[in-house]
């Protein structure tokens, strides 16, 4: 079959699929989203919507049998049903080897560690009194994780000292894998960017340097303001990542800046992500659209940074509620600044509800522009209007 | 009403309208489209798609009900529809008053010469002995053209010689208005995209070099290859015309350089525009998203040119029949090459079917990447086939 007659199917129709899919329309692309909401961001713009949760194995199957290749915006999906739509030889990437091995963080560090990745040391916990001993070998704080599951600071636990100990277990252990890893004092947070071909082709975008706040990313700036030589390591790392995990898509790598001479692997993601956002705007072609030539089988783009560019998550504020956007027309009056709305309806305090990026001649000047915009453009939620008959 | 909010409604669900949407959807916009083709560009990712005439009054009222603010791709529509709304106090930009004095190619000539932009002398045409009349006044050979619905070399008739006059007259006339114009012996064909707000603030894409073939758009290059001086002429002109028919959104000028001092104004179409494609991938902000932007109210973004761009369309190939597109991979493999297919189900002889963008370091070099582009990649009719069960 020719790669561009392939039909695509998403599994996961947030912000992550809708813009999967604005690229792979741009190339004619027929596309089929599964999401448990109805009105999700990627609805309006799939082909087709099969509404059911991630894990509904009949749902996945009907995916596949509308798909000529099945890929994902998210890695908490049933990967006992995609391995036995593999096995029967559906298309998927990334493969099923991968995403098992990624979803669960014990296992991704420990193919990590194989192949001689540098990541903070870490260990399996079944009891707290596994988190003591690693305490000792590791000493405090430990970062204690739940294996599966995570995401943005959600199944992480900090255990500061060893009085927290009981406390960290008692409130992630509900009879699920747990681990602790090695707490890295870091210089900065980066990222990288990576997509893989079929062909084992690979192409790296810029480091992002990651800022976050309470555990959830809120801003990425790039160029990272890291050496030439860091920068060429942490793509180096990337490569070899893609490597361990035979990925074939757009993966990101979180990164820990120690020193100038240390980079940890922190977690992998076995998709576009968040800190790739940036490329959008940045980058000649972006981390979505080369997800997309990925897994039908097209070569790789161009990843060249087109200029420096700063991206700031919208969070819902205020309440929950629906979604309102204020701030857009003021904020566009300042040069090189694009907002993307991802149009979940409703806005909740801390839900990713949409993003913003701008440009500027220097990381410095972008940053600038991006703090006045973040003064500007806000999503909050609004009291839900009834109308007056009811509906 | 927050602009962010609006809901917009665009007449005609073809490749522009498709271009539109897929800006709008970034910025979270609602988009409802109106065509007669079921499975038109537009169709998969409008929020609703109206199945009906572009002429279908009630069709277009009821655009207007599920729509704050209505554009279209095209301008070959119901005026009198758009009219009767407006009056009611519908927003239709640009405006129904823009198109319906560029609609008609002699009172759009009319409106530019009244102000003072050159354009081809130019007569109305109501009997064969006008065209003589005129031959005598502007020479041969002549351009006949019908004043309205013409595109693409349609309604576009090349009176070469007296001797042809009647021919001419003869091919064009059904009761409808024609007119002539003097024929510019021209250098170089350019064109100027230009978008103007609500709040009359005006931005210039950079001036595009294209090339007809058989009076369809073959190439566009960017830069164009002229002097500083006449790019800024040809952006002077691009601003003036947008004043004279009070636009709002993106317009195409398209204009003849006749000598290093001398630009004609030759058709303006209220509406993006073929020969913008290439600012999707060689401008920071797309003609597209400026049109989104200037019809609900945003703030122009920036049209700054990124890099030398080709744009090569695509048009139907061999014969008419299921669309089938090949050699995208072998294309790939080039950098900086951009296909976009249009989705159209049926592949027609010289229909616009897709295009591909090459970037280069130079106009040159893209160019050449671009004509290897164009020998890999090419849209064909397949003969459709029929499932055994006779669906």
């Amino acid at each position: 079959m020719n790669n561009i007659e392939k039909k695509i199917g998403i599994i996961g129709g947030g912000q992550l699929g809708k813009m999967m899919i604005l690229e792979a329309k741009r190339l004619g692309f027929y596309v089929t989203t599964l999401d448990p909401t109805f009105d999700c961001p990627s609805h309006s713009i799939s082909d087709e919507h099969i509404v059911a949760d991630f894990h509904d194995k009949n749902a996945i199957f009907e995916l596949a049998q509308k798909s000529d290749v099945i890929t994902y915006e998210f890695e908490h999906i049933n990967v006992q049903a995609l391995s036995e739509l593999e096995e029967q030889g559906k298309i998927i990437y990334p493969s099923v080897k991968s995403l098992r091995t990624i979803q669960n963080k014990y296992s991704q560090k420990q193919a990590l560690a194989e192949k001689g990745i540098l990541v903070p040391r870490f260990g399996l916990v079944c009891k707290a009194e596994d988190i003591y001993k690693y305490g000792e070998k590791f000493g405090f704080p430990l970062m204690l994780k739940t294996c599966k599951d995570g995401y943005d600071g959600k199944g992480n636990y900090l255990i500061k000292t060893k009085e927290m100990v009981q406390a960290g277990f008692d409130a992630l252990y509900k009879n699920n894998e747990l681990m602790v890893e090695e707490f890295i004092s870091f210089e900065k947070e980066i990222s990288i960017l990576a997509t893989r071909g079929i062909n084992k082709e690979i192409v790296i975008y810029p480091v992002g340097h990651n800022i976050h706040e309470n555990s959830i990313l809120d801003t990425t700036i790039v160029p990272a303001g890291i050496s030439a030589q860091l920068e060429e390591n942490a793509k180096e790392i990337g490569k070899q990542v893609m490597n361990v995990f035979d990925g074939v898509g757009t993966f990101c790598v979180e990164m820990f800046v120690k020193d100038a001479n240390t980079i940890y692997v922190n977690e992998v993601a076995p998709r576009p992500h968040n800190s790739g956002h940036y490329t959008i705007e940045g980058c000649r072609v972006n981390q979505f659209e080369n997800h997309i030539r990925a897994v039908v089988g097209l070569p790789l783009g161009d990843t060249s940074l087109i200029c420096p560019v700063v991206m700031i998550n919208l969070l819902g504020q205020e309440k929950n509620g629906k979604t309102k956007v204020i701030g857009v027309e003021e904020a566009y009056k300042i040069t090189g600044v694009n907002v993307h709305v991802y149009g979940k309806k409703e806005s909740k305090i801390a839900r990713k509800m949409g993003h913003f990026t701008v440009t500027g001649n220097s990381a410095e000047e972008a940053l600038d522009k991006a703090n006045k915009v973040r003064e500007l453009v806000k999503i909050i939620g609004c009291p839900v209007k009834i109308a007056q008959d009811g509906k």
